[in-house]
């Protein structure tokens, strides 16, 4: 099987004009079929105070109301993912960003809840891997912005490590799918603020022993559930670390390895 | 030759929730392969009062500096691009939107202009029709926003009525393509205020005189400029009419036909 690269993006790389334009240009020389995912939460954050739209934020998720979807559908699909493609583009890498919404990429259902309504947010149901096949076929690098759709007219906000995970195991029957968080820390850290405590491997046990003793930093829980989950469901690798270090992550010299067992 | 509907939205439908649902039902009802091209420029004009961000409107044309290209990224792109594609989807048409970023669709230069700096302003050069036939041949119908790029990594902000017409002609070769401008109005009207006075066919020898005689509105003579040199270039038919009556514009029963001769 051919292999396939889904790299997340996210954290304070895309608010950092000068760090973004380096990892774009890594990530545009990375050989092979490769789709990119970002966020840009910090970016919402900031057009929405300028709006006067007051965020509400639980457990790091973001309660999104109307005026919220319509600020991330600016910011995620407008601003930031067509930003990076044109850059992209401009390294020689065939972009095309795309939501959830956009040919059907990623079919996905408002979240229930019991006790808190989060608005217009999305969990996946459906990942449209015919259509990556022919895109990818194509020599086309997907972009996918942290939005999906209901299929019945409502934009859906979603977190993108959720959404990097999604594609990384639908795709997984169909590719050796390698899935690469990046971010501003080296790995998973043992010290959250000392890059040298790195963890170079993590397996399920050594996870539920450190969390246990609450060494892993809370931002990272989804994270590296959303990892374990993608393991479990067929995807070949999956590495955490710097996205400076893009192909030192791809060659396996750089970054935390989550394995399976 | 298998027909290709090019279809511009503009005015104030997008500015209408109600009406801008009833011409996407329309949209996704029609038959065979299709495009969608829209503006969004009041919509941009609104967010810019919103942010504190002045803009300057020289002919019509906005004055796109770094913050206003922001803006009409974000709406264009984000906002109205992908709410008319999930209205779409929700439709039973399987719409993708793309900007002329994305996967190379439009390829444009930044405007020189001897007098006037328009700043990050796009007229395009080529247009990517193995692209777009990969996509239409997959029933795929293309939601076209007014941004292009110059390949370097900028974003170019670029008139709609003129992506349409540039993606008809480009298109010319390999379908029968009609083109319909569709707005608020009936059709090209001789009194603006009145409806009942629509023209039902315009020739270029009429348009000059309409011209000389300053019977056409100002705002109408790009739009009229870009439907003389589709036909010149090989469309087949152009037609300006009400969005409301977009079957009756494409069955012939509405609007204004532009003929070539």
């Amino acid at each position: 099987m051919e292999t396939v690269y889904i790299i997340k993006i996210g954290g304070n790389i895309i608010d950092d004009e000068v760090k973004l334009a380096s990892f774009l240009q890594s990530f545009a020389a990375v050989k092979g079929k490769k789709i990119l995912v970002h966020g840009g939460g910090k970016l919402a954050t900031k057009l929405a105070d300028q709006m006067g739209v007051q965020q509400q934020m639980i457990d790091g998720r973001r309660i999104t109301d109307a005026e919220t979807l319509k600020i991330v559908t600016m910011v995620y699909a407008g601003y930031i993912n067509k930003n990076i493609v044109a850059q992209l583009q401009a390294n020689g890498c065939n972009a095309m960003g795309l939501t959830g919404a956009d040919a059907n990429l990623l079919q996905a259902h408002k979240r229930t809840h019991t006790s808190i309504d989060y608005g217009f947010v999305g969990d996946v149901d459906v990942v449209n891997t015919e259509l990556i096949q022919i895109l990818l076929s194509q020599n086309i690098t997907l972009v996918a912005a942290p939005i999906t759709h209901n299929a019945q007219g409502d934009l859906l906000n979603t977190n993108a490590d959720t959404i990097a995970q999604e594609l990384a195991t639908s795709l997984a029957k169909l590719y050796e799918v390698t899935l690469i968080y990046s971010f501003e820390k080296s790995g998973v850290l043992l010290d959250v603020n000392d890059e040298n405590s790195m963890i170079l491997q993590m397996d399920p046990a050594y996870y539920n022993e450190l969390k246990q003793q609450q060494f892993i930093f809370a931002g990272m829980i989804p994270k590296l559930d959303n990892a374990f989950a993608a393991l479990a469901k067929g995807v070949r690798k999956v590495i955490i670390g710097k996205a400076e270090e893009l192909h030192g992550l791809i060659a396996g010299s750089a970054g935390t390895t989550i394995r399976h067992e």
